[in-house]
């Protein structure tokens, strides 16, 4: 019998609360979502920011997945410390090891629903496929961002973001939770098939590639001084053509899109974002060959426990 | 020459920031909003909110506007201090002067642009019904409610609160701005008018009162178990008739309406209005005939000064 466990986090960021209440509810009805008799481990994130209401106390969580930190036994905040923590409790050599890792989190943006990987990992690249095969999600693939770096399902095996938005900070919906409940359950399903040896992987991965993030407008004292227009938001996903409006100014003053690559806008005006200085991130879009080690690198971390 | 003097507030919740972001706009172009020449004090409502991005550092700012508080010199909590401190710096017989209190709010629920009255003095129902004349928006009073006092624009002669949404806490968006602008410039110029005896007062008002706020279904525990329905979410000005879906609950369960009576609700799933117990409001719509007193009053406030 296979001893896979699968990590499940809501809530890594304190004011993304739908999942967090997902869990609350399956926790009184352990019936409320079918894990295919896969192990599971659920927890939230970070307990401390959610009961501040906010994304984070000292640094964003899920940027603090980092070697270094993992070696200091104090770290000067608590997202450093919860990091260390929840590998040490959870991580693939924990006290209650879990070879993957999802992650829920809600945006601001008008993303729909969608997966994020972080590098190219083969098991990550599998699961993925699985999923958008399913669901038709979109995968949005974070590399080569030398800012952005410490996301938690890069210290796991195996792991994946679920992002699904629009939805305001703090705030519960019922489509939202409903869409985060369909995700967690198709992902436990197709693990499920993996595990049995039920194998229908794609032929191909549709990918949008991360080229990089834009910032905000600013005057010269580096105050955001104009803001996403109109005609963009809420337009993640849609290809930007060349002169495609991006940001106005209150002063009449249309920014424009002047790239001579067609790029597609993602988290366009995601609140939590705006201290990072980014105003949304441009990908390409890529159909890529779905890769027989991506096949076995899975079949491997799944049939290994 | 009037020395009539209106006092602008955004942010008076750290976390509404379209308002203050379009005031530090009109900071660097003071032709950006057209006063009409009326004198006008902007201000930040609570500043360390703001900072801190979050709605309020220790209580809700814009309930905290009670006699009591002011009477005592050293308030154990910041607002109660900022409280203190905007009528001792802005209120009527304050060092600079304001006989009109005009606050900037913006809400997660989808309320499009409103204005809200608290309680029934003449020159505020007399302000609303020129507003409403010139945008049609709707007006909703805020009375009979012991659990909800100490709102800002009470401690002033005449003040409306100014709603927009729906709109992520934290988030800016380009629509909420020019909504706020376009009321903010609308609103002087009506009390330009007033001031030049341009009278244009309307015959009806329009009102939605307040008659009742509904609190999420709880579990034993007094948690909450049930979250607004799909199909009333998004549904704030729209009436509802009865067994209408209200609040729906993970196992299936879906809490109807069943009042004998027509309500219209209003700021249907307000994240910040969660740790109030508020998951939306109940109010009647009822059309007022404009009383002369309310023109009188209002045309007493503006030409005194």
């Amino acid at each position: 019998m296979s001893q896979l466990q699968v990590l499940l986090v809501a809530g890594t960021h304190g004011n993304e609360i739908n999942g967090i209440w997902l869990f609350d509810e399956w926790n009184k009805s352990s019936f409320l979502i079918n894990t295919h008799g896969i192990k599971t481990c659920k927890i939230i994130g970070n307990p401390n920011a959610k009961k501040a209401g906010k994304r984070y106390i000292h640094n964003d969580l899920n940027r603090s997945f980092h070697e270094e930190a993992f070696l200091s036994i104090n770290s000067a905040n608590f997202e450093g410390s919860r990091a260390s923590e929840l590998v040490n409790l959870y991580g693939e050599k924990g006290q209650n090891p879990c070879q993957i890792a999802l992650d829920f989190h809600t945006t601001t943006a008008s993303m729909g629903s969608c997966l994020v990987v972080y590098g190219r990992r083969n098991v990550d690249l599998a699961l993925a496929s699985l999923i958008q095969n399913k669901l038709g999600l979109p995968v949005y693939l974070h590399e080569s961002d030398q800012k952005q770096t410490g996301f938690l399902v890069e210290s796991w095996p195996c792991g994946l973001v679920i992002e699904i938005g629009p939805i305001g900070q703090g705030l519960l919906n019922a489509r939202i939770i409903s869409q985060t409940k369909l995700i967690l359950e198709t992902l436990m399903e197709q693990i499920h098939q993996v595990q049995n040896s039920n194998l229908f992987f794609p032929e191909k991965l549709i990918i949008h590639r991360h080229i990089k993030s834009i910032d905000f407008p600013r005057d010269e004292e580096g105050n955001i001084d104009g803001y996403v227009h109109p005609r963009r938001q809420s337009k993640d996903w849609q290809a930007l053509k060349k002169k495609d409006e991006l940001f106005y100014k209150l002063n009449g003053e249309t920014i424009r899109f002047e790239e001579h690559e067609t790029y597609i806008p993602v988290f366009i005006n995601e609140a939590a974002y705006v201290e990072k200085n980014i105003a949304m991130s441009f990908t390409k879009r890529e159909l890529w060959n779905f890769k027989k080690e991506w096949k076995q690198s899975f079949l491997d971390l799944v049939h290994q426990q």
